[in-house]
């Protein structure tokens, strides 16, 4: 099967690999219909993540049909239309037990990192009862595929960790894939104000699009300054920082209002400052989260419901024969305005 | 009347003051019985606190007997015992009808820091009727001082905002006076395990006679290693913060576990390292907060019920006219092995 | 002045009143401008609310402008634009301490029931700076007297204590303006289906248009059966009474899914049957509550930044010299097709 | 091996049945060392639950060794030494999922009652990695049958739905085993009151050695009296009923404080009174739940840790021969002071 495989730092190919075999009693095998690249395999192919070695697949999005599974298997047989989650829940450990799927002890986060992943014709999945999700009849595969990890992201780690409550103000730092979907979801809660942050203008145009009811460039550095104007003074119940460097981190510690939230989303790879001595006596909480995806159950009905549009995350498509073009799109979104990109496999 | 009064960094007098007057409609003059010194305290006089300016008369903590109220006080009149609350709140504001009283906008800590406080033989108190508290007939004064501030904050900013729940494993980092209180009120939810963590062993002996399960010196520079060890390398589901530098801010992200919370009770001076490149998928919470004191009527009944007996943290006592020698003994708690110090006035 | 007061049951007129005055210092008079007639109001004139005594002027919404206050009033000036509350508030005692306005030692639901209320010229309200709100400038008068009572209850009892949650199914059980004002506001939750259940199928018309999935008419006995099979035989996760009488609450017994809330706002006359036969291990919670108006704050700015439009329940408009035939339009609502009356004072 | 075996109302016997064997990939055969008789027991016995036919092995409460695991349990192997939950849970269907185990679609209360049960010398378990607890070294057997049913059952039920706090005050209205062990895990958060409430002069003095503050003999028809003189008219905040009939639920309806719980646990056979009349302005929740054993993780810990003593409960041993015996003394409790009987295999 063809498959795209991480070489090393700077390093990508389009291999042919042998089709993946059930290995253990709770696995599927899952034929790919549709994946997509996330900003996690452009920090892999910069050599950022330790745990993916040379000539692992990629890819930890997707939906597509069983082809397989494992004797253990109950929820699931061959020919089954499934979504697949970027994290791999045992269901039985201690974590999963208190739905922090992330920390898995045998799952979390390893498709396309420690395991083969999605960007491929076949797939493995292990424990795939509690890994993937059944699509129902007449479901957009299209609209699905942002559910295997960049919905859920942004509404766990930042909606639902940063406490969006109706009536409240929200800022979003960082208007790229995950901070919109962030957005797209914080409107389950009705927040009277979403102010989405970021240096490019065409992305703070989508986002206006997307529901945000101001937007500022941090272009000139003085978004601090801005939000707190639109906030007469006050600072924002909740802060979503969606990028993952100092200075954005530090936008969201400027802005927080006493009582409030910051939520954080972004891949940090160094520490960055706390202001203790401001924030000591602020009453602010501060979040961290890999997703869980314990979400996605309530995602699903939202998206059968039409109370939210993930399609409108996709900007590209492509076969996946020509992923490396895809890669390049989504590389150089600046350029291309891509959001997310859809591989058909 | 006689009065502690701050006379900038460093220097500080009893003096002979006015006895204060009813200024505002809400306001009591409260006949102060007993009082205390607060670590708080410490810091003004080494003039680390821009909002006490010289001239003030210092304390925020104490019991005593209503003088007088003004003509809007409902729920006191003359010859009350009450117990005086160290943030003033008006009940009226935003952040009040959010029982954030820290931040009230007219009051939050203002007594012995914007206006005069308690170490004095009167204090005014400013919105009377939602900063006072009732004593109950029978109740220990001295136990009740405890309640003025250091008991709330240890429990709303240490093991409310650090989740401790039954079963759980907890670790306070500094056994002072406040990392005490912290341990007694963490109590009243039964966690399997309490380490406390300091560099004094004197400190934690009184900690494990108070109900730690186990303790840490951390002169040795291993406090981490050592709490690695007691919780089977997991960490702990609660750390919580009773010093205010960022070495001990250090211990904490260093031993929290996945899921867990980091609940910030130091007055931090500057500002600390988040090691968000380690934390950012690790399911966290920090939170920080000046105490709201919003948990008083329960502290009141737990006291009455005998589940905790605040007593314990007392173990110097002076009258009034002796107040410098109180601060003495307590600023050198190192050598006079100094918890609280009561004040009788 | 001119005053709606209530005669005995049967009976009500329009009458000359004096003036009410200030007799308390947290007082404030204010000149109704706008008010209007709740489902509460017509149980008073049937003789079933044995607090209101024959000679009380009715009425507990309404926008005015102050007109006086006492000298204890800190937040609200003569000529300020306030929306009354219908529940009085002293924000001290220990109920309002907990945020449970309705059961104020001194308050609650007093206007137009145990004191003199809103549908006249003036009004007196006591507690004035913690049961009045400011009125942003340039917002709709009509829709904020929607918040006097009928929106926040709606929410607090129906929807917040029906924990309504993203991806839910909601059923309410009554199309009335107080059930309409919970599917309303039960949409700040973005729940994926609300099914809307009456008598009258004008008015599941209009609930259609507020935002119901869908309706049933329980005029045919089998409004159980048309949800069961609405929700492939799983019930709802939260079941919204809005009727007050045994048979919604039955209906409500037998619709809410394991697992799921049923949140009680009707004023019930009776008691009902609780078949815990059924529903002691369906893990269920149901709920009642007079409402707090904790939420008014949320509301209104939900108001200001049209996340709902509380003016589409208002169907007709009556001066205040006309207020008879206003009740006679809100009695006969069948008729009328009346939710919401304006009455301009 | 030796069984006991329910052969239709009123009559059951110890019978040699064969040992079980894995039917599914995920069974456990765990060999029992020790068990115990529960009230529902009885309740089949009487003939009151019909999903129970006759030929059923009874039991669902137990410890034992783990004898044989199917191809897909993962997380025991044989040797092990186990804690039998008694709700089966699958862990991958929609309840499991929302950790509502007690609804597991392919689980739930089955042991004993769908399924044969664990008053035998073996049962199979199915879904054993999520059904079954590994028993910590130097454990005591005997205290941790108390939490396959009993010590959960209360916790869950009573104490989490009854949301206990610090402070508050609790009254228990049945002080059988299952009353006990709410009350004996209540105390997890530190109530100020704990009232018991029974007909039984010896349960009640039991009570008071296990923590109740008040106890009230309901004999003489006046307990509701008894509760609000106890608590000076205001009622209980957490009202535990643990009978099941409409007598004592009617008690706690009438002694829940305004913004008050009422919790249910017993197992009702009739529909009640709900005095919605009475309620509807009260703010209260009333909460139903079958016990979902979610706590186990949380009440192991607090065991080890000597939180409490479930130990304290037992009253009479026997061996499982002498299990007719054991029924006799556990079904003539007035006389026998039977709480929970071991019966050792």
């Amino acid at each position: 099967m063809q498959a795209l495989v991480y070489l090393g730092p700077g390093r990508k190919a389009l291999e042919e690999r042998a089709k993946p075999v059930i290995s253990a009693p709770g696995d599927a095998i899952v034929r790919i219909t549709r994946t997509t690249i996330c900003g996690t395999d452009l920090h892999i192919l910069k050599g950022d993540v330790a745990s993916c070695q040379p000539g692992r697949i990629l890819g930890h999005e997707g939906v597509g049909i069983v082809d397989a599974v494992g004797p253990a298997v109950a929820s699931f047989k061959a020919g089954d239309h499934v979504l697949i989650s970027c994290i791999s829940a045992c269901g039985r450990c201690t974590y999963c037990r208190r739905l922090m799927y992330s920390h898995c002890t045998t799952g979390g986060w390893i498709l396309g990192n420690r395991i083969d992943g999605t960007q491929a014709q076949f797939v493995r999945i292990p424990h795939a009862d509690t890994s993937l999700y059944p699509i129902p009849d007449g479901a957009d595969e299209e609209a699905l595929v942002m559910l295997s990890d960049i919905l859920p992201t942004g509404f766990e780690c930042g909606v639902l960790n940063g406490k969006v409550q109706p009536g409240n103000t929200v800022a979003i730092v960082g208007a790229g894939p995950i901070g919109l979907a962030a957005l797209m979801t914080a409107q389950f809660y009705s927040p009277a104000e979403i102010i989405m942050i970021d240096l490019d203008d065409n992305r703070l145009e989508v986002a206006r699009r997307f529901g945000a009811t101001s937007t500022v460039n941090s272009g000139d550095g003085k978004a601090v300054e801005a939000v707190m104007k639109l906030t007469n003074s006050v600072g924002v119940d909740t802060a979503i920082e969606a990028v993952g460097i100092p200075a954005t981190f530090g936008i969201c510690e400027r802005i927080v209002a006493p009582g409030g939230t910051i939520a954080n989303i972004g891949v940090h790879g160094t520490k960055v400052d706390l202001h203790l001595e401001n924030l000591w006596d602020r009453n602010i909480s501060i979040t961290t989260r890999l997703v869980d995806t314990t979400s996605m159950p309530m995602l699903l009905k939202t998206v059968a419901s039409r109370k939210i549009d993930p399609k409108l995350l996709i900007t590209h498509r492509f076969k996946l024969d020509r992923i490396l073009a895809a890669y390049e799109t989504f590389e150089h979104a600046a350029d291309t305005s891509a959001l997310k990109v859809i591989i058909e496999a």
